[in-house]
This record gives structure tokens, C-alpha cells and sequence, in this order.
């Protein structure tokens, strides 16, 4: 690691806060027994522990006043989550006294950690790369199937043994090109050409289909963001409410939920979908100039699908079409996915069709007839949602891998930006020393996902999306 | 024990809900080595571990899909927390992996732990007794300093060895009375009478002594209600923040803020305040009839002090000295205490005090000259509020014990009453077989404190109040 070794010891709360049965202090670095051992109070001390065994004592503060019965585990270095020497005190779950504990750490000798920084310890001590770092907060913030399935692949290491395949492929190529420069001088022929040129091909097509799942992957990591509009009393809250109903079981709660604004999240297909109940639209006027509608038009201009609710027993008006249509174009023309639901169908006449009245809209999108009230209709809506959320793309590439992190698919474009100038290069007769270069920028840009060169300023910024304590 | 070992496998969340770097997942009972071993992939099977040793592996469903990687912890019976073969999984802090070990572990065959079961278990299982049960759940809820130190000497045995030495001395004199009644169909005379009724003074002096502890100790397990009345704009506000500002840092949110009416926490002197800022005293006529303020009233109704602000700079008028009138009353009526603080000093001509105009009522409470603008005279409030919360009170009885749980109070004072009886039954020359009845019965009432006597409806009562997972 080029980064300097941090030698000072951390303290933090690793639990989140609140109450429970037990909350964890974890202290890492040099000084981490040391600390630990003047404020527990056991059998045996702790510096005479075993790396990875758990005892019963008490801690105390600097008055040697019991602050609480604990179980103190010990990991000895490299064998640790830092690689450092690190001491876990699991006390009882108490917001005083957690903190109590923790301040008499600090009071030992210990800082108060960084968001993210036993991580950023983990990584620079060599225990993790970045990629897999980056994963311990994707990990941590998952909240549905896949979103927790790809971030756990990459903290595993799926993401990073593609990328060091793909470092070492380069490396050779770059191997071969400097093995043609180093003779061209004596008048050598540039006799592996095609050999550098089929590589180059090859990684730039890997690098594609990696860069595909990225839609995807994102999907999967910050699930899909679907927005429900249509004319008052069309059925949005209770079509909202008719979804949440079904899947209450395994939604959680989005704390920060926007004023105004009704954000629900569901679980369909092991993807996590917030929906965002909008402002009705009531008339072209209405839309255009109300303040009130304006949140909602924002709402509308981020959204990952639209689904625009029609009232299948009443008609659509002159104004709610032009409404529909804006909404509809503006959807589309943003590469956004536009779903049209007829709700009430089972109150709904034979003869009238309101879909009839906006055909000229609906044919370029689906349609899907619904009833929020009796749930008809229901799975089609939900199936719909989720094949427009993965947009019929790669969820994973031919090796397994799913981008979901936008650092590393600028990374990925980069990299092949790169490999693609240097393809031209050698295809258009140019000097091996351009390509050398070209190739170079394409593998510092390709090292970056993995941290192989990154800087410090990078690292500041991944690992200030840590909670404390991890 | 006389209740029935339970058999069945629970288990729990044991860390506060949310996002953090570590959550655990512990599984106590016959079966948990078992589900442990069926869910964890690791060097070495979870049968093989060691007792307090921990390992790292990857937690699996039923499916061998990974769900996280994990530290597993085994403590085997009877040296654990319930006093079960209990393993603990340390995974990472996310909600939605957290729950999806849960679950695994639920299908392996162990039962969601009801709240405070893991606790309960450790009573059944004679690890603790019923008080240091108790104990636990004030311990995790303390949010003052001396919360925390009151139900740790309990959770440490402080009251249960009080308890046992009581019921010991109890014991005796039973013992004594019964050689008395074997012997007196034989003819002999009461002879240890003298003997019994100095033991039976000394245990009730004893008992009253806890019993006095009682007002203290619930101000320090419940904290102290604290509310803040006055006209309109005589600074209940700004007294407020400036008491918070200064105690901020030490100040934790209270959940369940009761709307309308704003409630903060301070801790002053090791105790935790809860200050309530009610509607402001307007006239007689607004203070019975308007709705708004039956609601304050209630909180007026049962704080444990009222500080009654007047403005220094401001005539007190009639009406507002008939609604202060009728407030201090109402407060002393109740054995609350009740302060005077007049605000806004630093504003006040020396000439007019608004104090002169309420004298009589003032002349039997405190009053504090303070400007909660430049904070004088704020210390001495605080002091004083200390004092009246304690009452002067012992905050513990002569054996350093104090009593924080109306339940044990509850018993306390009926032990009290029983060897009252039994005492005025041996004094008034009656049955020695009405003392022994007696006396059993205050050995009874000492009992329940530490669960020897408990029924299970009185368990399930107390182990409701714990979080899931402890």
C-alpha cells in the first residue's frame, strides 16, 4: 500500500443506535489491548487473551465504577476485520451506557472513529480491495433481494477477480507492445500487431457487456423509482394501497420521506420499488401553474417508470388528454418507461373504453387493466413493473458480474474509451509509443474500481457513506 | 425452580434495529448448536467450537445461498447468558440481511423469542434472579447517570443480597416461633417472645428504611416531570433552550413526544428531566374553558414539579394571580413541589417586583431570580430542582440499596405490614400460630422481589417490558 499506516487507535459504537439486548463497542488499532485492558475487569487480562475468544467481566471507567457487565472478544492482527488488533465489548443495549463506554475508550487513549473508517482500515491494511469495501455499505443499506445479493457478491470479490482478468489481459498486451518497442529501434517489424489487436477487441467487448448491467445494477442497488399520476379519485392511493397491503410483510420503512410527497417502498421480484403517489392532474391549467404540482412534475422528470392511472367507468377529458400526452412524451423522450393502468374495470360498462379516448398515446405503451379495489389484474401490473424495471437487459454479464455502482461504470467507460483509442491507433499504422499510452490510462482507469490507484481524496469520499462503527 | 424447563429453541434480532456496522442474531436453547451448524459454512463445524470461542464463516440458507459473512460466537451451557447452549452470529448492520438470518434460523427450527424470553430463560435457569432480571430492562431504558447506576447495583445483586438477608433473619424468627408452638402443648412458656419481637422491629425498621428510598429511587429509574407554566411570552420557551443549550450534549431524543405539547430531556445532578412546556397561563376564564389547555392541565396534574414563571417586567394581574393561586394549590395538594421563577432580572427596575403581588402564595415555595436570556440565576435553578426532585430524601437506605421498581415497593411495604401484625398479634399476647401465619406471609411478600414466590402471570407481566433479543 503506498498509504501510510494509520497507527492511532479507533473506538466506535458498531450497532446502531438505540436499544436492544446487546450493543458492541469496537476498538481497532495498535493500541486497541492496551485500552482495552485497562477498563475490563475479568478472570484474566486482556492482553493474556487468545486472538478470537469471548470473556465474561465488567468494564469500568477511570474511577474504577462498573459501567456494565460485558463479553469482551479479542482478534488478534492480521486475523481481524482491520487487520489490526481489535477488541469488541458487547454490553447490554443501553443508549447511556453504550455511549458511557465509549467515552471512557476515548478518555483511554482512543479517537473516535470516522464514518466507514474500520473499513477504510480494512482496505488499507490489504484485507479488502476497494470494490469489495465500497460493498460493505451497499451490503448495509440493501433492502431487497437483489440489491443484497449484488452487493454481496462483490464484497466476495465476483466484481474484482473480473477486473485483476481483465488488469492481466492488458498487462500482456502492453507486455507484447513494449517488447515491439524495444526492438522497433533496430528496425524490427511490428510482427504482434494482430495479436494486441484481437486482445484489445476482446477486453473492449467484456468491458461492453459488463457496462450493460449497469441499468440493472443500479436498478438493483437503488431500486426503481415508479411514479403514479393520473385525474383525482382515478384510483392512485388506493392502487398504492392495494400493492403495500399485499406486501407489508416485506417492506420497510423510507425514513426522510418528502413533505407532500407519499414515497412507499415495495418488493416485487427481489427488486425494491418506492412509489410515489403525485398530485392528481386535474387540467393543462392546473398543471402548468400551480406551485403545488410543481414537486410533482419533479417527481415526474426522475422517475424510472410512470404509471399513468385511467378511470375505466368515467371519460377522459379534452384537458387530461392534452396532460396525459405531455406526460406521456416527456417519459419517453427521457428514455423512461411509461405504463398506462385502467383501474375500475369491475365497475366498468362493456360499451366505453376510456383507453379508446387516448389511443393515440396508449399504442406506443402498454396497457394494463386493473382493479384496485378487487385486486384484479394486480399480478400483471406488478410483472409489468418489474420487466420494465430490468429494461429486458443483462442482469449480469456472461461471468456472473453486475455493475450497480456509478464509480465504477465510469471507470469501465473510461477503460474502454481508452482501449478503443488505442485500437485506432494501431489500426490506423500510429506509433506504439501512443498506443502504450492510451493502454496505460486504460488500465489506471480500470485499476481505480479495485483501488489500485486510487487517492486519497477518492477514499475520503466512499467511505463518508459509512455509518460509525464500521 | 418449580417452572418447567422449556425446551424449545428461541431466537432473536439481540442488536437495536437499523443500519450499523454489526448486528447479532442469537439463538438460545437444546437446539441451538444444531440450527447454528446447519446455517454456518466455515473452517470448522459450529459441534466442533469451543465454548467463548469465535469464528469467521458465511451464514447460508436453506438454499446453500450465502445470506452474509459472519463472525460466529458459541457459548455453551450453562456458562452463557440464559444459561443454554446460545450461539451468536455477528453479521453486518443491515436491516434487510439481519432479518433474512432471522428468518433461516426460524426455518432450522427455532422460535421468534418473545420480548425479554432470552432474560427470562437466564431467570428459569437460576443464572438470576427476578430483581436482577428487572434490573436488565432498566439498565438498557437508563438515560441519566443515576438510572444507570441504580439498576446495575440491583442487576449485581445489591437489592437481591439485601432481600436474602432479610428473609434469612425472617427465617429465624419463624424457626424460634415454631420451637415455641412444638413445646407448647407440653406447658412451656413463650420464652423467645422478647428475642422475636427485636428481630421482627429491627427487620421493620429495615424495611422502612428501603421504603423511604423509594421517591428517590423512581426520580432516578423514571426521571422527573417537569412542568413549566406562565402568561404568555414570560419566557417558558427561552427558558427552556437555554437549560437545553447548555445540556445538550448530554441530552438524548425522547421518542412519542406528545403532540401539542413539547417535551424535552436534561440531565442535571446525574437525573433525567423531562420538561414540558404547557400553553401558557391566559386568564381564569381560558384556563377552565378552553380545550386546548385541559390538556396541559393534565400535564400540570401529575408533574412531580411546577416552576411557575412570572416576568419581571410585567404587572402580575388579577386574573393571573387567582390562575397561579389555583395551580400552587393543586400541585401542593398533590405532595408535588412547586418553584417560582421570575424571568427577564436583567430587564427588572429595581422599583417594581411582581413578586410583592403574589406574596402569599409565593412565601411557601422557592423562588429563583433568573434571565433565561443571559442565563443568570440559571445555575441556582437547576440546583434547585435537584434538591426538590431528591426531597431531601435518603437516596439510599444505610445498606447502600435503593429501591427504583414500584413492585418491589409494592412488597416491601406489604412485608412491612405482615410483621406489623405478627408484632402487635405477639404484643397483644395472641396465638403464636396467627404470628407464624403472619410472618410466612411477610416472608411471601419479601419473596416476590427476587422471584422466589413469583406466579407466571407476574413474570410474563415484567419480561413484557424488555426489548425483543434480550
Amino acid at each position: 500500500m503506498s498509504l501510510a499506516h494509520e497507527s492511532d487507535t479507533i473506538a466506535a459504537i458498531a450497532t446502531p443506535e438505540g436499544e436492544g439486548g446487546i450493543s458492541v463497542i469496537r476498538i481497532s488499532g495498535d493500541g486497541a489491548t492496551n485500552i482495552a485492558a485497562q477498563g475490563f475487569r475479568g478472570a484474566i487480562t486482556v492482553d493474556k487473551m487468545s486472538s478470537h475468544t469471548a470473556h465474561y467481566g465488567r468494564f469500568v471507567d477511570e474511577h474504577d465504577e462498573v459501567i456494565d457487565n460485558v463479553v469482551v472478544l479479542v482478534f488478534r492482527r492480521p486475523n481481524s476485520y482491520t487487520g489490526e488488533d481489535t477488541v469488541e465489548f458487547n454490553c447490554h443495549g443501553g443508549r447511556y451506557l453504550t455511549k458511557r463506554i465509549l467515552e471512557a475508550t476515548l478518555r483511554l487513549g482512543a479517537r473516535a472513529a470516522q464514518a466507514g473508517e474500520f473499513t477504510k482500515r480494512a482496505f488499507l491494511n490489504g484485507r479488502i480491495d476497494l470494490a469489495q469495501a465500497e460493498a460493505v455499505a451497499d451490503l448495509i443499506h440493501a433492502r431487497s433481494e437483489r440489491a443484497h445479493r449484488s452487493s454481496l457478491a462483490q464484497l466476495n470479490g465476483v466484481l474484482s477477480d473480473r477486473v485483476i482478468r481483465l488488469q492481466k489481459q492488458l498487462i500482456e498486451s502492453i507486455g507484447l507492445l513494449e517488447l515491439e518497442l524495444d526492438f522497433a529501434e533496430e528496425g524490427y517489424e511490428f510482427t504482434e500487431k494482430s495479436k494486441v489487436t484481437e486482445q484489445l477487441r476482446s477486453a473492449i467487448s467484456q468491458i461492453t457487456d459488463l457496462l450493460l448491467t449497469y441499468s440493472t445494477g443500479k436498478a438493483y442497488r437503488d431500486g426503481v423509482k415508479v411514479a403514479l399520476a393520473g385525474a383525482p379519485n382515478v384510483g392512485k392511493s388506493s392502487l398504492l394501497n392495494s400493492l403495500l397491503q399485499e406486501d407489508r410483510a416485506i417492506v420497510t420503512d423510507i425514513p426522510g420521506t418528502t413533505r407532500d410527497i407519499i414515497e412507499e417502498s415495495i418488493s416485487l421480484g427481489g427488486l425494491l420499488f418506492n412509489l410515489i403517489d403525485t398530485a392528481g392532474i386535474r387540467s393543462t391549467k392546473d398543471l402548468i401553474e400551480r406551485e403545488g404540482v410543481r414537486r410533482a412534475e419533479e417527481q415526474l422528470s426522475n422517475c424510472d417508470i410512470l404509471v399513468l392511472m385511467l378511470d375505466g367507468t368515467r371519460q377522459v377529458g379534452v384537458e387530461e388528454v392534452v396532460a396525459i400526452r405531455r406526460l406521456a412524451n416527456a417519459v419517453e423522450q427521457r428514455g423512461a418507461s411509461c405504463i398506462f393502468a385502467l383501474n375500475k374495470i369491475d365497475m366498468m360498462s362493456s360499451q366505453r373504453n376510456p383507453i379508446l379516448e387516448v389511443e393515440n398515446i396508449t399504442k406506443r405503451h402498454d396497457v394494463v387493466e386493473i382493479s384496485a379495489k378487487t385486486h384484479q389484474g394486480l399480478e400483471s401490473l406488478k410483472d409489468l413493473l418489474v420487466r420494465k424495471a430490468l429494461r429486458n437487459l443483462p442482469s449480469a454479464s456472461e461471468s456472473g458480474v453486475t455493475i450497480t455502482n456509478a464509480r465504477h461504470f465510469s471507470a469501465l467507460e473510461r477503460t474502454a474509451m481508452s482501449l478503443r483509442l488505442a485500437l485506432e491507433t494501431i489500426e490506423s499504422g500510429g506509433s506504439g509509443e501512443f498506443v502504450a499510452v492510451d493502454l496505460r490510462a486504460g488500465l489506471d482507469a480500470l485499476g481505480e474500481i479495485i483501488g489500485a490507484t486510487s487517492t486519497e481524496d477518492i477514499l475520503n469520499s466512499i467511505f463518508s457513506r459509512f455509518c460509525i462503527g464500521k
